[in-house]
This record gives C-alpha cells, structure tokens and sequence, in this order.
C-alpha cells in the first residue's frame, strides 16, 4: 500500500464540542502531512441513516485511494464492530451499523477487515469515543502505509441497512421521503425516471398535500410555489422555491409520497 | 497560468446535507494536490445580498491566485449564466448574480468569463447542482492552469448589486442595517468616518430605539449596554455587549438608522 | 524556530460572518504553504469557561510545535493583553482571559510572552477584531520562524481560570456540571476515578432529579434512559440514550450533582 494524503472525517459531534478537534488531533501526531477533509459533523445525533443517504451522495466523487473516518456510532463500546471497509477503490473506517452501505458497490465491499488489533489504536481506550481511541489512530496507520490486512480479521457478515422500496402498480407509484436536506427540500425514494415515465399529467402527493407543479428546477416557479422535480441525487424530490418545503408541509423522513398517472 | 494551491468554498448548502463533500471530492479528484479551504457554508439560504457582503470583507485578505468558489444560486438551471472574474488577483467562481460585486475592484474585473465549455464539466450536468458539475470540476482545471480564457467567452454586463446609499443632510445621517453578524450585531452602511464627523454628542436610533452609549470597542461598556461603534468592517455598528443586538430590538436587515448632530 | 506546518483556529466567531474566513486569508498571505485546521468556530459567544474545557480536552491532542490562535475575545480593545504562550510544546496564540489555562501543563507555561510588536501586525489594528489584525498575523510570522521571544515581552502574571473543586464528606461528593456537549451530554467537576470509588450501590442526583442507573457505555441501557458514567474526558457525565439530557433535565452549566454511598 502507497501513502495516502486525504483523509476525510464525517461525524454528529458537532463543532462546539472538542471530540472532532481531539479526532483532528490523534490523526495529525501520527502523519502530520496528511490533509485533513472536512466532510460534515453535522449529522443529526445517532442518526444512521441520515448518515448513509449522505455518505452514497458524497464519498463517490472523491479519488480512489482516500481513507473516510466515519463516526456515527450510537453503539460504541457494546459488542458492535468496527470496520475498515473498501468500496470502489475508497476506504472506510467505520462503526460496523451499515451507515456505508448504501454507497455503490458496498455489497461487493472486499476486504472488509473487522478492526482487532490493539497496536494500531491508543494505548488507552476508552468505552465512549471509540472515534478518537481506535478509529482516528488506526487512519493515521492506514495512511502510512499499513495494509488494511493487518488491522484485523476479514468479515463478511457485516450489517447491511435497507432502503424502503417504492411499490408500483399500474398507475401509481408509492414512496417515502427518505432524507431531508438543508433547505428542506424532501428527498424520496422514488427514482427520477420512474417519476418522470409515469408523472407528465400525472398528481403528485406529499402526506395529505397535493404538489401542483412539476419543474426541471427551482427557478421555473414563482418563490414559494411547492414542486417536484428530479433532484441532484437522480431521484424524486419536492420542494418550496426559495422556501422550505420541511416546515410547509410539517412533514419529516417517513412521510408518504405518492405519483398517481390521471 | 502557474498551478494555484488554494481553492476556496463558500456556499449555503449547510452541513447536514451531502453537496459541500460532493464539491470537495469532484475538485480533489480532478488536483488531490490542492488546499481546500472552507470560508462559509452557513450563508443563509439564496440569500444573494448575504453573500456580498460576506465575500467583500473575507475574499481581499486573501494571497492574489486563490480560486473561490461561490455558490448562492437561486436561479441553478436557468438562464442565469455561471462566470469566472478575476477581481484584483482573486479568481472567483460565482453564479451571474451579483453577490461578488461588493468586493474592492469588482467594477473593474477582468477577464469575466461566461462559462460555455462543457469539457471542462462533468460529463453529465444536472438541473440543480451546478456547484458540483460545472463550478467544482471548473476549478479544479483552472487550479491546473488551464486559463480562465479558455473556459468560455469574455462578458461585460454582468449582474451588479447596489448597495442602499445613506442619505444626509447638514445634521443628519439616515442610513439602513445591511448585515447581521453571528453576534447579533447590526452593521449598517454609514460609512465609519462619516459616523464619527457628527456623533460626538449626536443622538443615534435604529428604528425606533435610541443607542445612548458611543464607544471604541465593546469592553468598555457593561454587559447587556446597546452601544454604537466603528466596526471591523469600517462601518457604523449597533452592538448589545455580550449580548445579541439583533434579538433585543427584534430588528432586521433594511431596519432604519440614524445619526443625527445635535 | 523550524518552519511550522499546522496552525489550528478556534472562534466563537460562527460561520455566518467573515471573520474566520478573513484571518484565514491574513494568515495564508503570510505563509501560504502552511495547513490551517479548524477546531471550532461554534464556541458559544463570549464563552471564556466553555473553551477552556474544549480547549483542554483538544489541543493536548496535537502533535507538539502545532500553533493554535484563540479567539475567544470579550475583552477586544481594552487593556487586555494577547500572549504567545507555550504549553507542553504547543504553542498558543491567545487573549489574556485564561482560556487556555485548564491545558494540562498550563502552569508551567513557558514562555509566555505579551505581544507588543507592531510589526507582526497588520498595519492597521481596530480596536474590535485582534483576531484578524494581530493575532493572524503574528500565527503567521510564527509559522515561518519568527522566534516567539522576538513578538514582545515575557509574563508571569497571566488570569488563571480556577476549575470550581468537588467537595467530598465520607460518603458523599458534591460538584456541579461544567460543561455541555453536543448530545447534550453533562460533564461534571467529579473525576471519574472517585465517582467509581463511592458510587457502586450509591445515589446519584442532577438538581433534584434522581439519576438511576450506572453504565459503562450509553448502549448498555434502553434509548431514553439516563445513565451516570465516566466520559471520555475522564470525569463523571449524565446522559440520555440517544436522547439529550440538558433538555431533558432542563439544566446547565453549574447544576448541583451528588454521589451519595448508601
């Protein structure tokens, strides 16, 4: 294994709390030339799934070769495992709850090393920052050079999430919101060309809200009109123009999302 | 053009959803090489006027060559044409409306490039996400010296924005709030030295509220005192100290000031 | 003094406004080969006490000859001083209000050096943002050599925060929470050493709200209950499982905690 000189960091601790900068740190006393990417610490608190619906958005776009540290880990210091993952060239340093198992390619992830080997982590570690004692030092080892062979014990029964699956009849798609962005916006998960296949004069609803007008994006409508369209992520998604469609609608990830051909 | 080291980010995509570390990935995927440095993703939602001023006290203090990347883009898939400025040796990556011409120099920038070369984008453009396909990939090549002249086509009627000027008259300064800093703090578009020409034993209000204490910086006031200053932004200030202006008068941006001799 | 390559950065300047972003420029037209990491800019504002838990529980963490600027800053413009100090091999750029005095080592500083030399600033200093004028410049000036001895004066005389001290009786300890974490995690004064000595069969209590079970880790006990445990800061926390326990219990910084041996 070459040197690595990325590495990326995705957490929920926030930045008002010290656990990113102690992370920041551990990595850095071990290979203080490695550049440090900042993919987000705010991840809502324990929420794995938001975690991986952001992660399949994000880590594809980065050169192969790059170390992602995750830590989302409502588990940490029970039974649960942590992982050094390969997916598609990308290597992951993450809790063993499938919050990286939606990116493409994870069911075919090889080798996926379960992390048991005490040299690479610090001296001490403790039972509720596994990110700081056992995860940052075991990325600074990988980026050294060490083989992801030599962290631990191949797996391959590793946890895989789910992703709700739209039901379709002949008329109707049915689907859920899945992941809610910044602004609000409501992403589905319904992919963008059966929507578009089946919505042309079709009706569109949210919960009990009906979404009038289909786009190809946001600035073809009025601020404040609500609209579907196909979002960055290739799927359905409404949202309010220059709005928020979230609050509009007091709807949250779950919610009912239908495309009904009239 | 000789390689550039630093590309900048500013955006109000928050960090909660996937698109920053989308950008981030695209541009070190196409330069691993290059210093990614984060200004803001916390700029208020298409909030255009935000972002100017923003971008007008942080982007001068950079060293000449940076790229900044800027993406406040209400209109993403419009008409609305994508630029690269060069503004007094800075290189801006920006959506055609208006949010870096508050910068020093901006009226003068050249080249301003319209963006039309599609090689230099991903090879497929979504309707929403031009920050990912066509400014992030851009920057990268550009941070590869390619020249800015390559990228597309010169223009020079590009979106300005105006700022509200004060009014005054032989004793008096009405000027407006045109920014709210994360304090609270309520810059406002008197210029500083105009301010401190009639204060002195002036009576100043915002809105309908009368700041009774002048001051030089905060600590020389009490805590929770309403005190007006020059800014670090050269501007008359309105500050609670320790405290939040902004929430103690429940004012906003456009809010009326003035400053009168008396 | 060899070339610095890290310089970290914690503000409570948030991310909405451009003084982060404008000290990151000073401090790359110094020394634009240098790697600023961002630690936090989420301190919350004014908040000396808050940064100096944050800053104990991070800095330690870095490799020695990191320089770190602080800027925590209430007392901006008026007669308190910035210092150069260095702990344990760290070195920090900081406002004389102690923030940086609960670092491990912090008492045997050395040196600690006033900043009194005009020519490591900016050439215009306002008296409301030392951040940007002094204090990144002078990170700066330090990365590519400057001897801290040749930035001013040394100092013995700097403010020491005092950590409010637990009270124990023979079968009761008696502290307070001192800091709040991102989860809403509470870290008291009680080190966990002696929380473990006298709890075993022991009462618990959060201002009068009985805390019933102790874990080793949050997972060891259903989502929603509030546990007693040693944080990974070492000291006694009170928390929710995967809930957050400041809302829960409505308190903050200086609530009463007690472990009472039955």
């Amino acid at each position: 294994m070459s040197i690595v000189s990325l590495i990326t960091l995705t957490t929920d601790f926030g930045n008002d709390s010290p656990y990113v900068a102690a992370m920041k740190g551990v990595i850095l006393s071990l290979n203080p030339a490695v550049s440090l990417i900042d993919l987000s610490h705010d991840i809502p608190p324990q929420d794995v799934r938001h975690a991986a619906y952001f992660l399949a958005e994000a880590v594809p776009y980065f050169p192969a070769g790059c170390i992602h540290v995750i830590v989302i880990d409502p588990g940490v210091g029970t039974e649960r495992r942590l992982l050094c993952a390969e997916v598609a060239g990308q290597r992951l340093l993450v809790p063993d709850n499938g919050c990286w198992t939606f990116l493409p390619g994870a069911d075919k992830a090889k080798p996926v090393i379960h992390l048991t080997k005490p040299p690479f982590w610090r001296p001490t570690v403790s039972s509720t920052f596994h990110g700081r004692d056992i995860l940052a030092p075991t990325a600074g080892h990988l980026s050294l050079g060490v083989p992801a062979a030599d962290l631990g014990v191949p797996v391959s029964d590793w946890i895989r999430l789910q992703e709700p699956r739209p039901t379709r009849t002949a008329n109707m798609l049915v689907g859920e919101v899945v992941f809610i962005d910044h602004f609000g916006n409501l992403i589905t998960n319904i992919p963008g060309a059966d929507y578009q296949a089946l919505a042309g004069k079709g009706r569109i609803h949210v919960d009990r809200h009906e979404v009038h007008r289909q786009v190809r994006t946001y600035g073809e409508a009025q601020k404040g009109t609500l609209v579907a369209l196909v979002s960055s992520f290739g799927r359905l998604e409404i949202a309010e123009v220059e709005g928020n469609a979230r609050k509009r609608l007091n709807v949250g990830v779950g919610a009912r999302v239908t495309v009904e051909a009239t």
